[in-house]
């Protein structure tokens, strides 16, 4: 079997029993029924995915994927190439947006080398899991191979289960970096949503109308000349995906089979989250919605995959500055199960029985 | 000179040259214009609010004003008045969502009894600024005297007095408690939002249809009866508001006159926040929406003073929950804007020149 097959057949399935547990208990709490909204649910499913009604999301980490897009030459983005590695660096050095919101809400920055059109020093501190310096530009032929696809899903989980041999991972968020890597998650979004490529395509870090129009025509024109098959994910992946959207499926599958809860991020991360739940679909028990971009094409991954947005502020970034964002949300969302005193435990008659 | 005219007049503007400052610096951030979204005007808000690139809003609080509401004998409310002065003790013991909610977002709880109907212990450590035991039923009168709505004013201010006596306060919390109190909230953003009471009036904390037909014929029955002058918010309060209302005002009024930037709950704090705006129209630079309530009212009233909410999370709780939910993204917006480096600071080109 292969790692992907393997992993994916490893995920198991969130505790029901304490789901209806932290229900109930939410029901009892000293409140209106249902007020704390959206806060509620995610509060179950965490104490779901984590086994107890008292859920730790003390170990916090984001890991951002980066890689390189052969579309760029179709001019779909405002940034050249080269952009990406020197982020990538900027990642390191700690000065980067998402280094910033991540030292906020308390998370590691991991960073992850898929496919970037550069070479790394090998000290640098990242994960190096260069599939290679960038995609083929999708727009002629597919973005890479069959093969291809399968190591970037598999470099996602070889990361994953690194970080675990390092210590303890309560909640996962992720991010990416990729110049024009908003092109190819739209063509995933189009592919899976079968939305129309012109009701889902944004403006990325901010193309103008003629950009806009090119990028649009460069996926109808990748999605005609590839044909990519929306019951095969690897195929979808290859043929007009990514290297670090492939790594953000691996992530997603490996964190599922190892009982972490995964925040994802924005338009790419979504993308990538979209594959591995395709690869293995009982990843999405432990997906959340960290954000609802800019970009149409995530709310519409986001409504394809049955997930809510815990933020709603026009973030359009990347990096995973929105899952970031959210994870404050995230421990909130923990400590109202068992700390909100119930009816019985504030011995206030329970008004509505 | 009132109380409330000499605080109103003492607001001073935000600061313009830092605002036009910190707007420069996002600018020049080294990631995509504008990508950060809603997350980039609080930040130069706070910036100007604070009066520099690098605020710190170490000093939390949240106000949480109680009162009760002689409008419940309408049968308005799931719960009877009492439960009001009980969810004040709980406040005051630490089990109540506003207590789970502040402590994870590091602010204080600070309780207030503006018109509570039941006795307090003079020992307990809240606010005691009890105007009368309860509102009168605004559905055959008005809820009090002019006098009294002015003195709930005024009891908001002489909170944020006595508090800044104590030490410095960096972000107010305003949250409230006062069964039926979504009842006069609703009421007072039909006045001065001029939007029909049957398109606004919500289940509060969960009526069913028929409560909820009876709460929009006691609302308009009161609107009738009292027609209170929308160009006068202290007839408005006074005709069919109520003393936790008056005194949400008053909080916001006397922050603004400290430049303590202000993060609204929902919709019975907003509507206090909108009386005190139009007390004091300056005190709406200081303004911030936490979240927008499952209450319709609510949305109404954001609209009207022209503030976006951080939070959509479907909450209808009080209390000062949305508040303290919020404050992590204030901080996070404070950070952004002295910490992600410019691109001249990481020296990637700015290619978008």
């Amino acid at each position: 079997m292969s790692l992907i097959a393997a992993t994916a057949a490893r995920i198991p399935p969130p505790d029901t029993r304490i789901r209806k547990a932290a229900r109930e208990r939410l029901r009892n709490h000293a409140r209106p029924a249902g007020s704390l909204g959206r806060l509620e649910e995610v509060s179950a499913r965490l104490a779901a995915i984590c086994g107890t009604l008292d859920v730790r999301l003390t170990e916090k980490v984001v890991v951002t994927c980066a890689g390189d897009h052969g579309i760029c030459a179709e001019g779909v983005s405002l940034f050249p190439s080269d952009v990406t590695a020197q982020m990538v660096t900027n990642f390191v050095a700690g000065g980067a947006s998402i280094n910033v919101l991540a030292r906020h809400a308390g998370a590691r920055v991991v960073v992850a080398d898929l496919g970037v059109a550069d070479d790394f020093d090998p000290a640098l501190p990242i994960f190096h899991k260069k599939i290679r310096k960038g995609t083929d530009n999708f727009a002629r032929g597919p973005a890479m191979t069959r093969h291809e696809a399968q190591r970037s899903v598999e470099a996602g989980i070889e990361i994953i289960e690194a970080l675990l041999a390092q210590g303890p991972v309560h909640l996962l968020g992720t991010g990416d970096m990729g110049i024009g890597n908003t092109t190819p998650s739209t063509a995933i979004a189009a592919v899976f949503t079968r939305k129309p490529v012109s009701e889902i395509a944004g403006r990325g870090t901010g193309i103008d109308d003629t950009g806009l129009l090119r990028k649009i025509a460069a996926i109808e024109q990748g999605l005609a000349v590839n044909r990519p098959d929306p019951t095969d994910p690897l195929d979808v992946l290859a043929k007009v995906g990514g290297f670090e959207i492939g790594g953000l499926a691996g992530l997603v599958i490996a964190a599922a089979a190892n009982r972490i809860p995964v925040l994802c991020d924005g338009l790419i991360s979504t993308a990538g989250a979209l594959i591995g739940c395709r690869l293995a679909p009982k990843a999405v028990d432990y997906l959340f919605a960290s954000h609802r971009s800019v970009e149409s094409g995530h709310g519409a991954m986001l409504d394809h995959l049955g997930l809510f947005p815990l933020l709603d502020l026009g973030l359009r970034l990347g990096e995973g500055t929105g899952a970031a964002l959210a994870m404050g949300l995230m421990d909130a969302a923990t400590r109202i199960l068992p700390e909100i005193k119930t009816f019985e435990e504030v011995a206030i008659a329970d008004a509505q029985r």
